[in-house]
């Protein structure tokens, strides 16, 4: 089933697109933003951020089995991506595709590269579409992609071969937050539709407002939302006061706390809405599915998790 | 997106077959059991069950709308109800309705009756599939269905009139612990598909089998399946040995436990398989939307909750 | 076992002092604040506020049973109160102490009242000393007192009569606020202790700081503690811009977030710290109490969840 | 402060007697029952377990740095120990102590040995009590105790050299599962006193039982102690039908769930009795604090969670 109801709504400052802007702003060549970022501005074009591989657990960039090889004047790409959220757009034009340049490097953060690729270049084939929980998120689509003897100029590489890696961090980042940005519009649409939906239906010779149960849930989903706005805020803050790098700790943080705490109020606003919360009457069952999805896409919880955790080691820990 | 994966192994006792089957055998009348409990029991047919309206907080009984007004020697039938589940089904040849036979009855539980439909009766009409989360469950579905006062034969009654809640209530504790049983099953199952993902996957150099989080993961399953497993077959055997009516305490805590912890069990099951634990490649996502259903499905967990709270309320309370 | 750890580090800026100065500054007389305010300010005594009775749920101030009797031109008080805490420090010279004026007004918040009582009235009995969870919590413990037909001036009289509803919701946000900020501090706290003993202890042939799931732990408390310290933040800021009235909503948000976190980061610090943990070696045993008791203390969540609810009711229900 | 309330309830199987009983049963001599288990269980002396110790994380047994070492017909005990429960009860006269024989063998496994020593042969020396949140726990206490050249005839080893480790795992197993009985009784009081206050205390109007939350509460913990109890069962049938060895796995998962389950059913007790629930009025804070000292207790939830994690990865696992 497509998600029909809130892609005008959630998705204008929209991902890909947005990370990938700011990749081609930030490590492209003139030529390279010429190209692919005026148009992309412009809204005249759209692009995908081709980095998840089925075979591999791709949170660990050294994992990548896509190839991106020289030859003469071109780079060769093969490989196999999933999840390149937006490729089957019709106006998708642009891929951005991680890769390895030089897989036997002993630095294993200097192996990956990335490259420019045209969406309708020889050799890019769409397999199939995946779905999230029974949404195929059309027309975007999150498809599955081969990259079978995919030639590309040389000038397409971004910002030189071993790249990769350190470009793939200064994306996720901002990626990250806003990502955070639309849940936590997510969470307050599904606190404001549970309250709507509580003052108007009866259960039990009340109004679910006059429950208990529900005025705690409300009142939780509040608090949680609250708490992870004014979090996110002060991450973005830091990042444009001090850089990415930097706002590691608090970017890493919110994306932690955000996807999680938007799952659980928008899982109780399913519940207050009963069958229609699980229909494709509300936003609810869509929204919930980007929430737990975003525990995964841009990498998953744990990894995170154990990145913030070391952070803090390092800071308080006995021999710091 | 269809079912496809987990079909014939998790629904051969089949919802809401084998529910109607025990309505029609404890219930019905020799004719009624002739004309529909034995071509069901063949597996000639299928049934729906139709309970759940759109407009009202159906797991209040008394809010039911749908009418079932005497005429003669018939019964005329008007209403809309939502998530028939497997009205859908092209053998699917009979409806349970559940409708207020006499909506002024001072009595509250006396008002509703259930009768026997023929699926394709004169009047009765799909208006629409209803989604779970976006998988649309076919062939079976949960449609949309308007009553257009559709006439069936007096002697379709299910038991007499005004004895709806009384069939219902009968009908709804075997339903229940069906589904937890099939629950408990997709979360044995989801722990297993954890465990070989953990052994065969690596990240940062190794694999999730020795992440300690991930083993915590796998023992927190483990021991919360082992525990709803047992309080599942406690019940079923209270209702063995002692019916239905006494075993409510423990049908409603099934019911409380075994859906969220299924629906927790798969959530950590898809976490530790990354994008493709929301794709179509496993049948991690179709068995959690099934698990979060359930939630709401056959009595929303709060009413299961208070129901339970009252009950321990009474025999350990200040005057009990 | 008394608190003597942390006592000098956190209560400097002491409850109950801190509140009953407040209310003096805001609601006292020239002559009240001469002889009361201006001692506390200088630290020459200390004081106490009686307003939990063991009887009744305090939390709804409409039960209060203590009696404030006029009688020519003084008030009689008497009355059962606990958890009076501080009232057995040696320098307590003041209780302010809460009761009904007008048991019968039909306006259930003007019935009470709250009036100044000198620690060594003659009818003022210190019954005993309560405990939590095994601290007394001396010197100044949380006694339970008897008013046994005590006798003040009627100039004692706080604001005037039925006005002690009003003083109490005056007086407890700023109260609960404080306590917020101390237990902020306590589970930084906590945290740092965390990190330093898991990089100093080794089990299983690891240091405990590469264990995932204790990464995961010090990861969770860092965004549970930024997170409800930012809160905290803006519900202070917004008493000071727009007033305690204005900042209700916040100021129940941080009640209800910040002790539950606090002792969900101190439960994760005592499970790292192992028997330690629990001994009288650390602060986090202690600590870990006065965080539970503040869900208690100053209105169980219970009240606050209910208060919240309503008003995100009110604000973004179907009739708003 | 000593608990005083539920001592005779609780403790009359008490720990640490009855698994020093059953280690004295399997593996003692004939001389060494004679001389200790008979007069145990008679209940004319009382005994300790001595394990813990303050330097190093003793859930690792490898860890221990007691040493047990031989001299011509004795073994002298240097170390120091603490959390040695009951050690401190006047009748107690018998202390099991673990220690190193052979701290360089490179099987870290048959390093241990487990040793007789008489409660008051010279150079055993109490240094203190240890507290668990407050509660001193008299009159057995948890002290802290040192053993300096402490000298005992060599007959009192148990067992044999290097048998220490595997006297653990024998005597832990049965202990373990004492407690989770234990618990499970408190829990079921704790519940049975919730139900006895929600229904004779009033706030807002209204009896705590009519609440919806509080009848949550009540529902959660009723379905929370069955299935704990019933895993509990379970864990104690298969010791009996097989042996604890082939229990260990439903052993492990009864003592990670219990405890915090007792913890989490009491603190619901707790927040329903406001302040009386942390006095010395009810039995709850007490039990609170065995609750939560036992996730620590024989062995920390992490320990037990690692090991059922790997049994069950290598039960289900891609190579299994």
């Amino acid at each position: 089933m497509g998600r029909v109801l809130w892609a005008p709504e959630v998705f204008n400052c929209s991902a890909p697109d947005a990370g990938n802007m700011e990749v081609l702003a930030q490590y492209g060549t003139p030529a390279q933003q010429r190209d692919w970022l005026v148009p992309l501005l412009a809204g005249e074009i759209r692009s995908a951020f081709a980095m998840t591989e089925p075979a591999v657990a791709s949170s660990d960039a050294t994992n990548i089995q896509t190839t991106i090889r020289r030859d003469g004047d071109d780079y060769v790409i093969d490989g196999r991506k999933w999840y390149t959220s937006g490729a089957m757009n019709e106006s998708c034009q642009l891929l951005i595709v991680m890769g390895k340049t030089d897989p036997d490097n002993p630095d294993r953060h200097r192996q990956q590269s990335m490259i420019l690729v045209p969406r309708h270049a020889p050799g890019v084939q769409v397999l199939r579409d995946m779905a999230v929980f029974g949404f195929d998120d059309g027309p975007g689509g999150h498809p599955e992609l081969v990259f079978n003897s995919v030639r590309v100029p040389a000038s397409n590489i971004l910002l030189g071969e071993g790249r990769g890696f350190e470009i793939a961090q200064g994306r996720l980042g901002p990626g990250r937050i806003h990502h955070c940005m639309r849940l936590i519009g997510c969470a307050q649409r599904a606190l404001e539709l549970m309250c709507k939906r509580a003052t108007s239906r009866v259960a039990f010779g009340r109004s679910l407002a006059e429950q208990g149960s529900v005025r705690e849930d409300i009142a939780h989903s509040f608090c949680e939302i609250a708490q992870a706005r004014l979090l996110t805020l002060q991450a973005a803050d830091k990042m444009d006061r001090e850089g990415n790098k930097s706002a590691r700790d608090l970017i890493a943080a919110a994306k932690i706390v955000v996807p999680s705490m938007a799952a659980r109020v928008i899982d109780r606003a399913i519940q207050i809405h009963g069958a229609a919360g699980v229909s494709q009457d509300t936003f609810l069952a869509e929204a919930y599915t980007y929430a737990r999805f975003i525990r995964i896409g841009d990498g998953p919880d744990q990894v995170h998790l154990s990145a913030l955790g070391k952070q803090q080691l390092g800071l308080h820990g006995a021999s710091a």
